[in-house]
């Protein structure tokens, strides 16, 4: 499979959001925040959305001038307009005042409306965590979970995540969507020509499917925990939560409002995102070494396979980034490339630069 | 089955924890606790309970006499020690003190260590919902959920729970364990004879179960997602993120450290509990309408069986509670009436009155 520099990928996406409209510096931003889920293995949320918010730019759907603004302030907490800019840039800007009044006051909590896809949740908690906190981020998103007992989807994947640093440079990072499995894991499924485990989705007939397009076509991702009997009201009660941080507070859409994120879509999707920092030196001291030593013990627990070990939250997405960064390169599909040639010359933008 | 008028069970509970060694108060809160476990249907965390709370105050596990107190503070955080005393005078301590500090400063994050088991999570999250703030409570516990991959057991059920407001009186009420079933789920199929659904525990040979029996002596429940294919790791990452709120921000054990609950306890269980609150007053006026407006989405919505209709979470526990207030009783197993006929004789409190 086609291989490109990692400096590569971040040239051409910051170039292509130039292109669509965006300041360079915004540019910059969004495209490590897409960079960074290549690098972890999340290709789902990276270069595989470029072309995505291009054309939100394009559409007058994501106005990537503008500058989020602060609507309400108290101490510990804020709530911010994101005026429809980049993902990345009302992200970045509502985690560093959290993380500002954490440093002052313990804990700052920001919620936004009118906002754009920030990509990987756990992006923004791990922004807080470099600087010794508890960070977590949240957002709604496009209704595609059912529901349980429900014929049709209303909720979002809405992601949870949160992270925390640990002794000796190690960390906690849980970044998980409340669905079972995102609808990019059952696209992935879709180019395998494998089957899906029953408890991701439920086809047209309500009922769990194990075929990936049937599960694509119909939109109907299964809470966490799949069906009710295996507790997936429980996911499905994650999901309400996020969208009580997201739209509750922030007066965005709520996620049965929210538009499908197409190609073709004209009018902002106004998503509501919630970004949360906490300072445990206010607590116990001894923080990260008590979270190290929780972290070692699951590590070193004795595997059913021996070949499978035991891992932390974060971990797998840790070993990505450090082959990633040892090989210094990013693979991607063909189809991929073929898809970004075809936007490179449809926004005037040099063509990704394959390695032989 | 017998039953037995609310207030006798409240009148019950409390002169047995005071017969244990309580204050009146501290009893009458703890008998609140349990009480509103088995008015609302979660019978595992009720009277069923009693007899290992009086145990605990009598092994010097609890000491019911103990104030808890304020170690550290700042604007929006506080770090508590429990003193071991009983799980509602600390929860009680800590989620005033929550609420306090969001009132002030729009958030309030206590972490405490030195806890005692604190029963229902979402009681303490209701407590802040009835100032009309976004109330959270967390706990550890002991070691019954094997990680992802694991042999053996080594985190807890830690449960996650949020209420909050909504117009005309509504509320949602989120509250779960972190494992796929509870273990009381687990002893009720026990009860009735019949199978658990696979995906709630691994068997001693690490494999699903649906023996419940098997599920109980092996004490190896699986986190909520079960096997890895359907996201298992998802309830193993929620309740990695409880241990760092709960021990990781108060220093008190982590979960692979707490002993079991049993009849014969000699050490506390150094339990760690986080409260926290939030104002949503200091966001997007309207709070209440909103998330009103999603809880009555969610329950117009078309139900797959027209005789199961979707639910909002909380909405189980508000018609049980409803069905009781207008019965005025609870209903209990003969086993149980058995059980705390013996617990009135060994502690000299006047038994419960079962009505005819
Ligand atoms: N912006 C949006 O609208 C949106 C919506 C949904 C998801 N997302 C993002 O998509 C990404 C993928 O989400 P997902 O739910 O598919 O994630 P995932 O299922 O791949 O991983 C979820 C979490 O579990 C951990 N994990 C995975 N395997 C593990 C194991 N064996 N043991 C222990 N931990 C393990 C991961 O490290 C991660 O923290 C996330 O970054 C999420 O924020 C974004
Ligand atoms: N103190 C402790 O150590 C400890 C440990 C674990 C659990 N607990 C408590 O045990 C109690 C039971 O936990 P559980 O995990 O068995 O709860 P559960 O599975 O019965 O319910 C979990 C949540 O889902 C909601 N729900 C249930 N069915 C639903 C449906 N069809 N649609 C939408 N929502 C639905 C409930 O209202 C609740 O909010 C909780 O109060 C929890 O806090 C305490």
């Amino acid at each position: 499979m086609p291989e490109v520099r990692v400096e590569e990928v971040q040239r051409f996406m910051e170039e292509s959001l130039v292109a669509g409209g965006a300041p360079l510096p915004e540019a910059q931003a969004h495209a490590a925040l897409l960079l960074h889920a290549d690098l972890v293995g999340h290709f789902s949320h990276g270069l595989n959305r470029l072309e995505l918010y291009v054309n939100d730019m394009k559409n007058g759907v994501c106005d990537a001038k503008a500058k989020p603004v602060i609507l309400k302030e108290s101490e510990s907490t804020a709530w911010v307009d994101g005026c429809n800019s980049l993902g990345a840039t009302t992200a970045s800007f509502c985690m560093d005042i959290a993380i500002r009044k954490a440093k002052e006051y313990g804990v700052g909590w920001v919620a936004a409306k009118r906002c754009n896809h920030f990509g990987m949740a756990g992006y923004w908690a791990i922004k807080a965590e470099r600087h010794g906190l508890i960070g977590m981020a949240y957002t709604n998103s496009a209704p595609i979970m059912v529901p349980t007992r429900a014929k049709n989807s209303s909720n979002g994947t809405n992601p949870i995540s949160m992270a925390c640093p640990a002794a000796g440079g190690d960390s906690l990072v849980v970044d998980m969507a409340t669905t079972a499995a995102a609808m990019g894991k059952v696209e992935v499924q879709i180019k395998k020509g494998e089957k899906i485990p029953e408890g991701w989705a439920l086809g047209p007939d309500y009922k769990p499917t194990t075929d990936p397009q049937v599960a694509f076509d119909s939109s109907r991702l299964m809470p966490l925990g799949g069906p009710e009997e295996t507790s997936g009201y429980k996911g499905y009660a994650l999901s309400t939560m996020v969208e009580v941080f997201c739209s509750g507070l922030s007066g965005a859409s709520p996620t049965h409002k929210v538009p499908m994120w197409t190609y073709t879509q004209q009018d902002p999707p106004n998503l509501g995102q919630c970004f949360v920092a906490v300072d445990p030196q206010r607590f116990a001291p001894g923080f990260g070494h008590r979270v190290k030593e929780c972290l070692d013990h699951y590590r070193s627990m004795e595997p059913i396979d021996p070949s499978l070990p035991v891992l932390v939250p974060g971990d797998k997405e840790k070993q990505n980034q450090e082959s990633s960064r040892l090989r210094g390169t990013i693979v991607y599909p063909q189809g991929q490339i073929d898809t970004y040639m075809k936007l490179a010359q449809r926004i005037g933008v040099k063509p990704l630069q394959v390695l032989d």
